[in-house]
């Protein structure tokens, strides 16, 4: 067999253990999942995906948090964040070893996800972490910026947001969806997917929050749509907001509409691995991209 | 260890496979799924959940039909019907042999699932046929009936189903806010959840369809809420109704609000394996049983 590609290598996976204080290294390139496993069969589990730069994962404190957010949605039992800790450092520990890394201008990058399944009904539920290589294509969505296409999410999530057991807020394993609009989206020649409501309000990306800015003479506003209506909040999105209000930036929590985003000074799709994607087309149309901007905002971030 | 109790055996697996033509079966035993697998991380694959009774699965064409469907929806290549009937042959001939089925009135009953993952990046989509004993809730449900709540969906799912990337009326792995509901209910002393849309209309169960019977005089009538509202469309209730309808039975497909259900002479939550739970509480109400009836209607189910 030929080499595989540097982002298709074999992740690095431990397993948050009791009996393993500081996690249980597997063996990734063996099968590790039950088929009786609930993650599986019903998507029944939640996780967080993080950036680790030179072995020290960003934000970890915030998705911690929103893990055990989610875990408390679906009733799952999440370890507790000293478990996760020494979890993630056994296995970027393994993961420097065997040089799964991506080096960048920010230092040698890796994926690292955190994820707790329901398991399967006589075992229970368990945590993983997984470290793997950063996909060429989040490294180019990052320089080359995206073209994102507006579509309707059907319903407004804030409809579901009163009712715990629909999980609105809880990043679960069920993620078809976000999937299936990310197909959607390629097949049209674009490569990624803005959600609207039904009165085209601006929600957020497939996976990913949006944020826009606007220049007035020296000063710098920042915007992204309301929270608390049924979109997941977002860590990247978060920090950058708390960077920007300790330097004294105003910031407008939407509402958004497409016009908004058209006549913004530049538009980004956050996440935590892809950092901030310029949107250099919504629906076609050609938006202002601002790489000083991109790069001042992407500094906000190596806390 | 000791013994795992009759419902607890371990499945029995098949996978779908070009090099195999009937199938080649796996170790159940062992992990199965690696950790890339997108059906595990992402929620990414179809299924269908079927009875078997005494060797031959119910309603396969109406299955294998839906399951073409959910695949398309998600742009997943689903095997030929020819490659998943080979299949479940072999999967059964298996399960007989290692006594996986439980002996009911029906006769040897086994459940069968086919399942059709994304799969990993490098190898890409598989599907599985899963052979596993029928829990032991489930033939109480049969027997006792189900107290079920009404629960509001949040949205109205029929704003769902113009656009295809929601995947309305696809049966995904994306499966949590299903068991979310059920995991509600049951903490509020009930088996099951039937979803209203904002208007208090009827949807459907969290897992299953919902059917109402009026009788007038000697005449039935058949009631369900209306399909193509963004409900997924029941094998079972598809298949009460088309024997119903061969019998002259009166049908009516909805609008069903919650007095509809209070005021009818039968209430039942139909799906593959638990086939016709009567309901006999309704948000704590006390519903008529007639047993005479659900005899009939499951009598409607052996073809």
């Amino acid at each position: 067999m030929s080499e595989l590609p540097a982002d298709r290598r074999p992740p690095v996976v431990v397993r948050v253990d009791d009996a393993h204080p500081d996690g249980e290294v597997l063996d990734a390139a063996a099968p590790l999942i039950g088929i009786e496993d609930e993650g599986y069969t019903r998507g029944d589990g939640v996780f967080e995906t993080m950036l680790a730069v030179d072995g020290a994962v960003r934000k970890l404190p915030r998705h911690l948090a929103r893990l055990a957010h989610s875990a408390r949605l679906l009733q799952l039992p999440a370890p507790d964040e000293d478990r996760w800790r020494a979890a993630v450092a056994t296995v970027l520990r393994v993961a420097a070893r065997e040089g799964i890394g991506t080096a960048t201008d920010l230092g040698e990058e890796t994926v690292v996800k955190l994820l707790v399944s329901r398991g399967d009904p006589t075992r229970g539920a368990y945590g993983l972490v997984i470290v793997s290589p950063v996909p060429e294509s989040t490294l180019a969505a990052r320089e080359q910026g995206v073209r994102a296409l507006l579509l309707p999410r059907g319903h407004d999530p804030a409809e579901d947001a009163a009712y715990p057991w629909l999980l609105t807020g809880a990043k679960t394993l069920s993620y078809a969806v976000n999937m299936a609009v990310l197909r959607h989206v390629r097949s049209l020649g674009a490569q990624d997917a803005i959600w609207t409501a039904s009165d085209r309000r601006i929600l957020e990306g497939a996976t990913s929050s949006v944020i826009a800015a606007r220049r007035t003479g020296d000063r710098i506003t920042l915007l992204t749509p309301e929270p608390n209506h049924g979109i997941l909040p977002g860590t990247t999105q978060g920090a950058i907001f708390a960077a920007a209000r300790e330097r004294g930036w105003e910031l407008g929590y939407g509402p958004l509409y497409p016009v908004d985003l058209l006549e913004s000074d530049g538009v980004w799709l956050a996440s935590s691995v892809r950092l901030l994607a310029p949107v250099t087309h919504l629906d076609h149309q050609v938006l202002p991209v601002d790489r000083e901007l991109t790069r001042l905002l992407t500094s906000f971030l190596t806390a």
